[in-house]
């Protein structure tokens, strides 16, 4: 029961999130093609965290999944999570409009690791709160290690935002892709469940 | 276990789509009688917005319903057709504040054939997943030559838009309705289940 | 399964929209005790609609619990209330902010109307769909002739917002406590589910 | 089934609450380090906020859970703490803009303590519905003398802000904290439900 319903209020907030990144995405009054070079940045940057809040939003999906019992310290680990998603909208808003300036292309990847951090955090939670029958502990392993890897390249790119922000982009934009791309693996890992 | 959070994920963000959508519809300040030309045709634009959204609510609802497992290929085809609904409440801002601007127009015919070719793929991807037994399989065929045909006219009327924006919009129209008032059919065809 | 969806689903439209109207209660920026005279019919206005908007879920709630079947025509009779109620959030910022002139009232009290017969609608549809054996044909009798009596009221508040505004919004004050307080009757017939 | 959707449509609103505050928010334009001075205490409010609406979806969760049956005055006792909840995506933003101006951290507090007198509203109502068969009346007791203790505080602070707002908002700061920590205690209350 109590799974049900963090699973459904995590749901609301993730689909909240989501959506609302959209109203980022203002549509230029009265002059047509001349607002195209301000959007077209706004909508990769779109893009970029929809993906991020999906791939959130499944990896949640099966965390929670594997997850026997809700304690506190699960049910507080999963809102801090919650919070670092509900500032994507921000800094996506901030990073789209200023693609140039290291300062907000850094806070994006700060948000991201955060981000990582928390969910890491939820996962330590669940399996502290299972116990030795944790069935997260067993189906773990390929996916941890992709989200510590995934975290050392954030903390990279953060630093090379303030050299080149085109590249802490790319570098945000192809972690992304790496988590869509092969996710059978982690589909096969948790399909015998 | 895994549909019902597809579904609810999905409703949560579809519910939130559809609603963002008034915000674009701003209550004129102090100017009453005045402020009325400017808001009929973002009204209108809400109600065939509002519409639309509806369809792919109540399809979603249908197809989803048809489905017997959900894959990770399943929950990217949900993630990227909702990605497309939620620029609606963008495309039907920049439509209704440009009703004769050929541009806005054409865009919102271009998000309606993606969200049409997303629904599309949504399908393939649930009857791939099923494989030989997917009760999705048997279901189509009448709703999904309709799907074809919406996708042809959406083609023809995105061409239309820079002649005469007014046929554009009469077509997206047309569309809507011929989706809302036959559902008969397709609701005798899943009554069976 | 069907009516869980469309429970669900109505149910988060509903939340959105109670909690969007928030958004039109800007707090006032810098001057402190200045702002308090504009703010507070907004807030009047914001407690008058969160509760009609708790009335329609709390109805709603009654209506689709006495369901049997979910039909095509119950799933548009139920979007095409969800449209109106999403109406609620402009026509409350637009009286707020002009309670003194009357199309603002006006426009009010004919979306509580639309709302009203858009209810009945729903409860026409969800009994022409369970046919002979439909719980809700039994149930109603008493609240349905609330309802045509509400509808009354909103038909000469309309009226009378042209030579009162402060009129027409006690009257949508007063159906809106007249909902409120005897709630025990609509409960007492429903409770024998 | 009543309880369910009850569970739903809160968690739905209290979701979107604690997602809109976000909105609040908002990227500073341009000037990127200029704008951080302005940006730390909005921020910091923020998290206050996100903290205390989290506080009261986790108790809603343990105290509805304990409900048997939901009458019509739950669902307007519910109905009723939503309505304080929504205000604080509000009073956050006003507090955060203006923290040293005694009104925005005494309304703040208002609705801290009308959020609290709500909540109490509700545990009476669904005790009251449950009768002597209660489970609730059974596993409250020390969370009760808390709330009761934290409205003491609420007051205290709230004539507080109008000598200092620091003093005010620290006093804020701690009670959020002291429901965060020792949670400990509730959920073994609740554990062997």
């Amino acid at each position: 029961m109590g799974k049900a319903r963090l699973e459904a209020f995590s749901d609301g907030v993730i689909a909240i999130i989501i959506t609302i990144m959209v109203l980022e995405l203002k549509p230029p009054h009265g002059e047509v093609l001349a607002g195209l070079p301000t959007m077209a940045p706004i909508f990769v940057g779109y893009v970029l965290s929809f993906t991020y809040v999906g791939i959130i939003w499944i990896n949640h999906h099966h965390v929670v999944h594997a997850a026997r019992r809700v304690s506190a310290s699960v049910l507080w680990s999963n809102l801090h999570l919650l919070f670092w998603v509900s500032l994507m909208p921000v800094t996506t808003g901030w990073m789209g409009e200023n693609r140039l300036v290291a300062l907000p292309t850094a806070v994006y990847g700060l948000v991201l690791l955060a981000m990582a951090l928390a969910f890491w955090v939820l996962e330590r939670s669940i399996m502290a709160t299972d116990g030795d029958e944790s069935p997260l502990a067993a189906a773990l392993g390929r996916a941890d290690r992709k989200g510590l890897l995934a975290m050392a390249i954030y903390v990279l790119a953060i630093g090379a935002s303030f050299f080149s922000t085109a590249l802490a982009q790319i570098a945000y934009g192809l972690v992304a892709l790496w988590y869509v791309i092969p996710s059978r693996g982690i589909e096969r890992a948790v399909a015998n469940d």
